[in-house]
């Protein structure tokens, strides 16, 4: 994901690259190679030469503005993030972050406590917020094109999936995957979930011994009384498979998949298609540019971030109620 | 349903119209003059009549074969099935039935148990059995194709909705919608229903009164691990909404939908396609074709009928559960 | 075809066969057979068959009415056409008949006259004028919807292909093929053929030798100004391809192809899904139906036939104007 | 398409912007902030301004290498085409140029040879050689899956349209529109264009007035036979719309579109799209990176640009003979 947003920021006039950090020096050597910008190991050190560096120059211009630095974007391993945000919020940058800002409740509110105390904008990154195809579809149900919503459908089919050892070894299907389709369903509704209940299943036999769901599907209720069906694949053999569908008493809206060509041959045994596209990146390369160009406007021209505190709270809240569902085979309320 | 049946009898030469029962003779009467047969009011007469028939035919020829009639279809509410079917039974005729055979297990099971041993089939009608489409997805799956199913996503909108006197006054969307996508699903992944968890909601406040749920969903387990969801509208208002998918870990099996036309506008505002069929008549016609084309192959040619006593019980059952789970707001075992 | 249609009439309550006629007298047998009537291998012997009934039961009844046969429906090679219309005229039957009504302008011209001297109605099928998809394009476009007509693009891929010995011994593809769509775009465009120019190539060896072409495109202008293109296969290895595109300065109207089923199988290489339908009796099922209900309007409601003289005419002409520019390489006025 | 190509140069971590030449100043000045590089108004001065500098930093390294910049690319009228191109090969830098490279083919040919004697490669852009689904398509063809290719059916409907004002004082639709389906029809068939016979039609009186046509339909043979129809439009209502189709005697294979989002919202009325892509730079934009990383590949690795001299000269001699075609209504041979 930090290489796609690299390359995306490297893309875009508004951005320039004052550094790249990775804990893997050499990665973050060969990036800044590739984009002509400096490496740093430890973020610390970031922080600390753009620091002295704008020391030197307030000096000189003996003029006391903020730091050459406006601005972070997080891609790390959640376990880095909440050192990473408040070394960032202590030297008053904004901070883009990937989902979720913390593992816990009490983290991410404390988090969002002590940027807002900063004053700067703390933007967790939630791209079907800035994708065209899930807006129009939060559109369609917001304008009243479905009438009454009475129940949502969305299958995140992963591609390509991950290697067994790091399914082995960390994540969980809900806290990894059904966030984003949360988040949106929420606010594609306006409505919040009220109950869950949660089945998990493994592939595989290694997998079932280390008691790891590599496929799962969640049925909710939501305050105003829809049901939501989310099933979740750690792997769509056919690539990235990402469809919402939200059905009301007036009509239906369908966010459907894309193609990795629109090439279709037919011959004596019926019509062939390409696969979907393989992953997120492509699927969701426009989201990624609008998200970043968004970005850009609540540092620079102070437009809020559509993704609140709550929001991120609530969608780790309910994967947490998954996960019990899962563990007691009960409905779990919220 | 009865004059779908009767008008795709007529047109098939494998049958022979004898007659036309309704309890609404001015009804009767008027089929049996659009088909050239005879009309009756109540289903005893229509045997006595074609016995005598037989009985004088048999005593000139001095014969004792059996009656002109071979078989009954019976598409009628389905408090009148025991009757009719002892009747039929009783006279060594073949029965088609609409699903579901009767109310409750027991009954079911006496029928089967007397059709038997009469040497008569009784056949209950599940047009997903004899549908091009869905026959294709179930032997996907069979075949290997999707690889092992790992879960099941099917949508079951009806078009156009019933009155609302009838949702108040009778029916349960359960018991009414259920058990087509059940007995398909049961059959297309050779497995059977282990666990049921379901909600229903009310679109209207009057409905929610009487509490009616006219929408709702259900999330089952099988017994070989697969999850399946099925959500059912007693009204989609954009047509006859009747969707499956089948997803495995090497692949995924959809059936769609069937358009009213193939044609599309195209304008400043986008691409516009016609609506979905309307009805079950025009979606499920060949379907019904096939179907009353098997029904002469088991009568006449002795030709197993696919639907099975087991089948018809099993997915009452389930409709039972999922009744039970939204009573209870439980997960019901099986 | 004739199979087809007398399927289609046994179904339809509003007819009942009177007589099936087929030079080949076992097929007729058969026929007949199968749907409890009688057979002919002489199309005056059945004239004379009913004639003589009718003239006994006016004996008997004392009355002066018509025949007890209504109409003829004529599904028989095009060179029995005139034959079989001038018996059917001469006792007053209406008359169905397959495109083309006869082989030259005069012909038809002189079979149209005798029926109207008749009083009888002659009926030229052209599916497409009951064809849902292609009616709906057709209200589109005489509606505005798509703003002015500036081209349309029509494909005709016949399926299965006829075989070789068809090919070679007779049949040309601009008269056995175009006359449909020819037919359809004036029809749609309200609008004349001013101008053809055709190419056709042959795709084997053999059909080259006899200078046979099994291929062709016909690009002709309208008297409004429009640009239309037709190509022609009779073949199309994936199935019946009928698709008709009209583009407008405010938009485009498209007909799709039916698929055999709405399956769709995804996985590692990509979506899969059926072959198109076969043939045009899965394809045109429907509309023949609905042509059949016309006819029967037509003959005992006296509702207008939408296809007349001049559209009948004018399609040959078109087809003749084709092969001419095949056969010179220049654009033929019309 | 200066500013889309521009702005993925930018983004492409292999390019770095040496200057920006616009004979608009202020839009090279503005484009020059924006990508922070420096603005130039005359080609010629770029040129000197790299010299100069290529001399000085020569002069003090001591050594005769080759200047700093390494190439061109050429987004400007074709008019200015030659002048650059001459300009850029002479101080040996590679140059990429829209199409038409000129335009007439002797001024392409001069063109090439200088550049060839040069040793720089002269790269025209031609965006269907290196998009996905062309390029899919063109690989089914070649690698037999259609069987023998017997004809293709193509639309380009461009979309917005053009000013009223640049229609009537320049621009010709066979020139504009024609070359890159041609191109790749020639190129996927692996044949050539052996006649044309071309129509055209204006869309309003004032088009008609001025002999302009906005819409013209080109019908082509083959050297190897088959038949080629290529329908064009200066606007398309309801977007950017772009297919093709290769019919053979084993299959079919088609180019889509691409639609501005995958949204679906059913009612009611029918199913509703989005619009298609709006314009070449959302449809094209991916195979637009393609052909910069292709064009890198050649300056930098030698290797071959996959548009050769012949190309460029040949599709301009077919859209000659487009118009001669339509000006003479006959059909033109090549």
């Amino acid at each position: 994901m930090g290489k796609i947003r690299t390359n995306l920021v490297y893309g875009n006039p508004r951005y320039e690259i004052c550094a790249v950090c990775d804990v893997d020096f050499d990665a973050a050597k060969q990036m800044a190679e590739l984009y002509s910008t400096i490496a740093f190991q430890d973020f610390k050190n970031v922080i600390q030469y753009f620091e002295l560096e704008t020391n030197l120059a307030n000096k000189d211009s003996d003029t006391a503005t903020s730091s050459k630095l406006d601005a972070v974007i997080i891609s790390v391993p959640t376990r880095f993030h909440c050192d990473y945000i408040r070394q960032a919020a202590k030297y008053k940058l904004a901070v883009f972050v990937e989902k979720p800002v913390a593992d816990s409740p009490q983290e991410i509110e404390e988090l969002y406590t002590m940027c807002e105390s900063q004053g700067v904008p703390l933007c967790c990154g939630f791209q079907r917020r800035f994708d065209k195809s899930y807006v129009a579809a939060a559109e369609a149900v917001q304008q009243g094109e479905i009438g009454q919503a009475i129940s949502a459908h969305i299958f995140f089919g992963d591609s390509p999936g991950p290697p067994l050892e790091f399914l082995i070894t960390g994540g969980n299907i809900f806290f990894d995957l059904s966030v984003h389709d949360v988040d949106f369903i929420r606010w594609a509704l306006n409505d919040n979930i009220a109950s869950v209940y949660a089945k998990g299943t493994s592939s595989s036999d290694e997998l079932r011994q280390h008691n790891v769901q590599d496929n799962a599907t969640m049925m909710m209720t939501t305050t105003k009384g829809s049901i939501v069906t989310l099933t979740m694949s750690r792997r769509a053999a056919y690539g990235y498979d990402q469809r919402c569908e939200i059905f009301g008493d007036q009509g239906k809206v369908v966010v459907g998949n894309e193609f990795d060509t629109t090439t279709i041959t037919s011959n004596r045994t019926g019509d062939h298609r390409s696969r979907l596209k393989n992953s997120y990146d492509s699927r969701f390369r426009e989201a990624f540019v609008n998200e970043l160009n968004a970005f850009v406007d609540t540092v620079l021209e102070q437009k809020p971030w559509p993704v609140a505190k709550e929001d991120v709270i609530i969608v780790q809240q309910v994967a947490s109620a998954a996960k019990e569902s899962l563990e007691t085979d009960r409905v779990v309320q919220l």
